[in-house]
């Protein structure tokens, strides 16, 4: 079988709390997967040639838990704006242009394009309403052999009217996406109602039946503001919380559930999401772009909740996850600045532990460079300045905080290195 | 005389309200400065070549009023450190090893590098206490011909040992870098008293009496934190303000004075400030990071306060003081929800001022391209996906959030093009 070595200074998270660093390590992957990593070649592997990153980091690639592929290219633009406006100016009528192929192609090649260009090889991705833009993405990620979750929407109610579906379309056609999607090599269809707000109780009972039918799982935003959950609780009188919604359709037995934003669950969303291990999604910049709020990281860490990260384009401004790692530190350090019964700051291992480990367990075997785990990895590099030597982990924080994709000298998925320009 | 012509989508500050757009417009340079900016290009220059840079923006070169010049090389480290922890393990020490010039020339070289790099070609910067690293950036700067204010950094108590000065050392020293330094071209001296908690009173007042002599300037951090606020009030027991201690000390009679932070003010410190025309620097990232708290800046923009914006670094964790134009406004956003009764949120227009015209004013005729103002420019491309059409403020808006260097196709200082790798 095929065996190449990798030389480097090799970081991962040891557990949720430490990164674990092997300075100048040698990993050995096997067709793909990783099969050991040293501080010393064994004999065994003596003569195979060892490709050598020098003082190049070796790091998993990230995995993005939380973005919306359709809104790539309103990204960074009308910012300022409150929410509502944003959304009826920007996103609403961007999302609608996606009935035209001619228009979704371009943008969802550039999204593909640019999750490879920053490293994020695993995701879970919100297209729109459309059935042919949303098969078309799914394969455009299926022929560049990322991992990743895609779902159509699903909005039937208190939407513009252009974008909103007939409640039996909408299941038709999202019963179609999975039916024609399950032969999925590395991407998988997931449900994707946008959020009960705009759902009926009839669509989000109708996807349920389809989870159970297809074993298939479910991303939605989750108690995002104090305004969402109040009007979420308004429009399902039968319901004591947001979470209840899904788990009471049978949403939440197949995995994965995926729940962005999570800044203001009550205690019952908190048990279910514990009992499901649900997955949350933290998206620190978009969050803060939307004023909705700030996710009390620090606390949910010490609760146990699995956290990953997520990029929320175009809510957030960049797909540029480990940009989010950085983020997330500074959001729990105002957190607990304001709120400071609720919330305390987490660490930077704590963060990117979240980008990679704990959002890479949502897929098959990656986030990790332990044995097992396929080698899904990127090689930073020019993280220093003036000749002054930094330690693995201080260049890996620096690259989080201020490096960009100029810094990801190799790429590899599946143990395959990627051509990039 | 010699007249150049660039011809592209003309942006600026018309006020702190509002961007003035000229697409496809015509800016006329006549020896480094803006004669006209028309929509036709006039008779008059008709048959001189124009630079036409198509839908490229033309808008003003940056200014950063707050920059640790010293602290280059530790940015994006150590950024989940208590604050104390952070100075006393990173940047105390650092800035200790710039008694060596061997150890301060390559570091101050990369950091004018880095400032022309992202566009921002006025600058006010502290250095270290150290007189001749502090005169090697000086010239560095006047070499590269960046509009700029050089401090060396006074400090003679409560501070490490290693960095700590004699007061008599302190007053001398500084006495040198202001009478050798009186010829620069495009640079001066600024005094920079670290911050109060670090002078004793008698240093503040020698320092006073150099303004006095020198007609100099001085450059600071204000009310940065509660506990900054308080101890300095404990160990300056005469004064009632922060500001006052500046005042007093005849520290405000020439300009400019640059105050960084000033997140919690007395009613006297603000009216201090508003009575000296004392300019603010708001440096969105860095007060995050070391969890110092927000800046109120909607609220002090409506009072007409001077503000413009500082990268911090290293407090910041990048030189690009583009992105906190971006940062500024998600800030003000995070302030008002936590704190709606004492801010509001910006607009872009008001933060891109205080990154241009407002900082701009703390120097000579820079920050516009409006007619008389020197023609220090950059221009900015491939703001553009999938062959959407983004507006001039659009693009703008989304070179902030999400551009990098990469976008800044050509650079103008003094009319001059800047060649740059």
């Amino acid at each position: 079988m095929a065996k190449n070595i990798y030389r480097g200074d090799v970081v991962f998270s040891a557990d949720a709390e430490h990164l674990h660093i092997t300075e100048g390590g040698y990993l050995v992957v096997e067709d793909g997967f990783i099969i050991g990593l040293f501080t010393k070649l064994p004999e065994e592997y003596a003569g195979l040639p060892v490709t050598d990153y020098g003082r190049g980091l070796i790091i998993p690639a990230f995995s993005d838990l939380h973005i919306h592929a359709s809104q790539y290219v309103q990204r960074g633009i009308g910012m300022d704006k409150l929410l509502f406006d944003w959304l009826s100016d920007y996103t609403f009528p961007q999302e609608a242009r996606f009935a035209s192929m001619e228009y979704a192609k371009p943008v969802y090649d550039a999204v593909v394009k640019d999750l490879i260009r920053h490293g994020t090889f695993h995701a879970s991705l919100f297209t729109t309403i459309h059935y042919d833009a949303s098969a078309y993405l799914f394969q455009a990620l299926e022929g560049a052999g990322l991992s990743a979750y895609v779902g159509k929407v699903n909005m039937d109610c208190n939407s513009p009217e252009f974008l909103c579906e007939d409640t039996d379309d909408s299941l038709r056609e999202t019963e179609r996406f999975l039916a024609e999607h399950q032969g999925g090599k590395t991407v998988r269809p997931i449900l994707t109602p946008r959020f009960a707000p705009t759902c009926s109780e009839r669509l989000i009972k109708g996807l349920g039946k389809l989870a159970q039918r297809y074993h298939c799982g479910i991303q939605t935003h989750l108690c995002e503001s104090l305004a969402e959950v109040d009007s979420t609780l308004k429009l399902f009188p039968g319901y004591r919380a947001d979470a209840e919604i899904y788990q009471k359709a049978g949403l939440l037995d197949y995995g994965p559930s995926i729940f962005a934003h999570f800044i203001f669950p009550s205690a019952l969303d908190l048990e279910i999401l514990h009992s499901n291990r649900s997955m949350t999604v933290h998206c620190p910049d978009a969050t803060t772009n939307i004023t909705a709020g700030i996710m009390p990281v620090g606390a949910f860490h010490d609760q146990g909740l699995p956290i990953s990260l997520g990029s929320d384009v175009a809510g957030g401004q960049s797909v540029a996850v480990y940009r989010q790692v950085a983020r997330s530190v500074q959001m729990s350090k105002l957190k607990a600045f304001y709120e400071p019964e609720c919330n305390h700051a987490i660490t930077f291992p704590q963060a990117f532990y979240m980008a990679t480990k704990a959002g890479g367990s949502c897929f098959d075997r990656v986030g990790s460079l332990e044995k097992g785990f396929r080698f899904d990895a990127l090689v930073l590099d020019h993280l220093e300045d003036a000749g002054i030597p930094l330690t693995p982990a201080e260049r890996l924080e620096r690259f989080c905080y201020a490096g960009d994709d100029r810094n990801i000298t190799a790429r590899y998925l599946g143990g395959r290195e990627l051509a990039f320009d």
